[in-house]
C-alpha cells in the first residue's frame, strides 16, 4: 500500500498533479521533428490545470488496492484526451475562447493550424501510452487487460462519449432542453471521460473485483455529473480570476445550464446529493478509497 | 488461402472496397446519439475514395499467408484515420480546400465546428476497432499482437507520425526545402500510415515471420514515397475532374514538390525507381505477394 494513503487531499492532489506532470513531460520529450509542434503540445498539457481526472485516477487504484505508479500511464492517458479536448474547444469555430488556465489559448499563443494538429496529435499519443508502456510485467494478462483500458478510452473519447457530447452541446444552443437532454449531453461529454478515468483507475491494478469496479462505475457517474453541476454553479458565482476563463461565459453564449434550469439553490442541493451517491457507492470499501470519499466532497464544495 | 489471389488486381480493390466499406458502414452505425455528428462521420467515411491503404493492408495480409477476414479491423482503422486527416486537412485553417473526392470538403458541406467534431471522432474510433474486436480468437497471443497494433497505428497517427509530418508541411509553406527534407517530411506525412497499413496487414496474420516483416516494412517505405512522388506529378499533369481536387493546387500554394524540385521526367523516373525497389524487397515472397507487386506498379501509373 501506498504511503500516500496517510496523505491530506490536498497533498494527495499535489502528489498525483506531480507524478502525471512528470509522465506527461516524459512522454513530450520524445523524438518529434516538429520543433513547433512539440512545444505547442508542451504548452497543452503542462500549463497546469486541476488534473482532477488524474486525481480520481490514482484514487481509483488505491482504493482498489492498487497502488501509484501503476495508475500513471491511465492517468497520463486520460489528462491527453482532457487536454486535446480544451484545445480543440477553445478554437474560433467551436467556443472561441481567448483565455485557458489563466493563458493564451492554443490559437491564441500559436495559431489555429497548430491548434488543431496539436489536438490530433495529442489524442494518438494517449492510445500509444496506454499500449507501449507495461503498467506491470508485459505478461498475457496484463495484455488483455491494457487492451480492454484501450477500448475503454476509445469508447469514452469518441462519438459515443466525450465528442458526441460535445456535438450534442453544440446542437443545443439557442435549444431549450429539458432536465433529461441536460443530463444526457453532460453523461457524454464531461461524464464520460471522468467515468473512464476512475476506471481505468480500478483496471491498473490487476486484482481489482467485478464487484469493486461495478462500485467505482456508479462513483463515478455521480461524481461526473456533480462535476457538471458545480460547474455550472461556479459558471454563475464565481470571479474570472480564480476560474481561469471569463466568468459566465458558458450563459452567456445561451447555452442551457443546471443553474438555468433548475435555479443556483436547487443545483447546489443536486450537486450535493450526487456527491452524497457518489460516496455511499463506496461502502463496501475499506479506509484505501478515503482519497475517493474525499475527492467526492471536494468537487462540489471547489471554486474553480 | 483467400480466393482474392485469382482476381485480377482491379477485381482484388473493389473487393477490398467493398470490405472496408461494409466494416466502416458496420462502425458507422452504431448508438450515436448525435445525428448530426453521425451523418457527418458517415459522409466523411463512406464517400468513396481509392482506398489505397485498405488494400495495401489486405494484400499484405496475402502476402503473408493471411487471409483477407483477419484484416478487415487494420484496414477500416487505417482508413479511419486517413479519413479523419483529410477533414481536418480541408479546414480553412489548414489547406483551406472547397472540393473532396468530387465532393464538397466536411467543412462544406456541413459546418467547421462539425468538420472539427468528426475529425476527433474518427479518430478513437480506429483505436476502439483495433481494441475491441477480436481478429482471430480472443486468446493471449491475440491479445499481444492487438496491442501492438495499437501501438504502430498511435505512433503511425501522431506526433512522430502524420500529424508531426503535417506540422512539418505547414512549416514549409514559402521555404525552400531540399530533396531530403522533403523527403523527411513526406516519410512522415503520408509515409508513416502507408507503412502502418502495410504493417497491420502482416500482423493480422500471426504466423508473419519477422524477415517477412521486415520486408514489408522496405517494400511500404518505398511504395509510400512513390505514391507521394506520383501525387507531386498528378498534382501538375492530372486534371481537376479525375483528381476531384483542383489540378495544381498544391503548387499554387507554393509548396514544394519534387517536381519544383527535380523538374518532371526525374520526377517520374524516381517513382520509377522506387516502385521497382518495392517489388524487390518482395523477392523472398511466393506468389501471395502477387498484389502487393501489382499495386506498387500500379501507384506510379495511376492517373488520379
Amino acid at each position: 500500500m501506498s504511503t500516500a494513503n496517510t496523505l491530506q487531499l490536498n497533498e494527495f492532489q499535489q502528489h498525483c498533479q506531480q507524478r502525471v506532470d512528470r509522465r506527461l513531460g516524459a512522454a513530450l520529450d520524445a523524438e518529434i521533428a516538429s520543433a513547433t509542434l512539440l512545444e505547442a503540445m508542451r504548452y497543452a498539457c503542462l500549463g497546469g490545470g486541476k488534473r482532477i481526472r488524474p486525481v480520481l485516477t490514482y484514487g481509483s487504484a488505491l482504493a482498489v488496492g492498487g497502488d501509484l505508479p501503476a495508475a500513471d500511464n491511465a492517468a497520463a492517458a486520460i489528462e491527453l484526451i482532457h487536454s486535446y479536448s480544451l484545445v480543440h474547444d477553445d478554437l474560433p469555430a467551436m467556443d472561441d475562447d481567448d483565455l485557458r488556465r489563466g493563458k493564451p489559448t492554443l490559437h491564441k499563443a500559436f495559431d489555429e493550424a497548430t491548434a488543431i494538429l496539436v489536438g490530433d496529435a495529442l489524442q494518438p499519443l494517449a492510445f500509444q501510452i496506454l499500449s507501449t508502456d507495461p503498467i506491470t510485467e508485459n505478461d498475457a494478462l496484463a495484455a488483455n487487460n491494457r487492451l480492454a483500458m484501450v477500448q475503454l478510452l476509445s469508447q469514452a473519447a469518441g462519438a459515443t462519449g466525450m465528442v458526441g457530447g460535445q456535438s450534442l452541446d453544440f446542437e443545443a444552443v439557442g435549444v431549450k432542453l429539458n432536465i433529461q437532454q441536460l443530463e444526457q449531453m453532460h453523461s457524454l461529454k464531461t461524464g464520460a471521460l471522468i467515468r473512464c478515468a476512475v476506471l481505468l483507475g480500478g483496471m491498473s491494478c490487476e486484482s481489482a473485483s467485478d464487484s469493486q469496479m461495478s462500485a467505482l462505475a456508479i462513483y463515478a457517474d455521480n461524481i461526473g455529473l456533480a462535476f457538471q453541476v458545480q460547474d455550472d454553479i461556479l459558471d454563475v458565482i464565481g470571479d474570472t480570476s480564480q476560474l481561469g476563463k471569463p466568468q459566465g461565459s458558458d450563459s452567456d453564449k445561451n447555452k442551457p445550464t443546471y443553474v438555468s434550469l433548475l435555479g443556483l439553490d436547487e443545483a447546489k442541493a443536486l450537486a450535493n446529493s450526487l456527491s452524497d451517491k457518489a460516496i455511499a457507492a463506496l461502502k463496501e470499501f475499506p479506509a484505501s478509497a478515503d482519497r475517493l470519499r474525499e475527492l467526492a466532497a471536494f468537487v462540489v464544495s471547489r471554486l474553480h
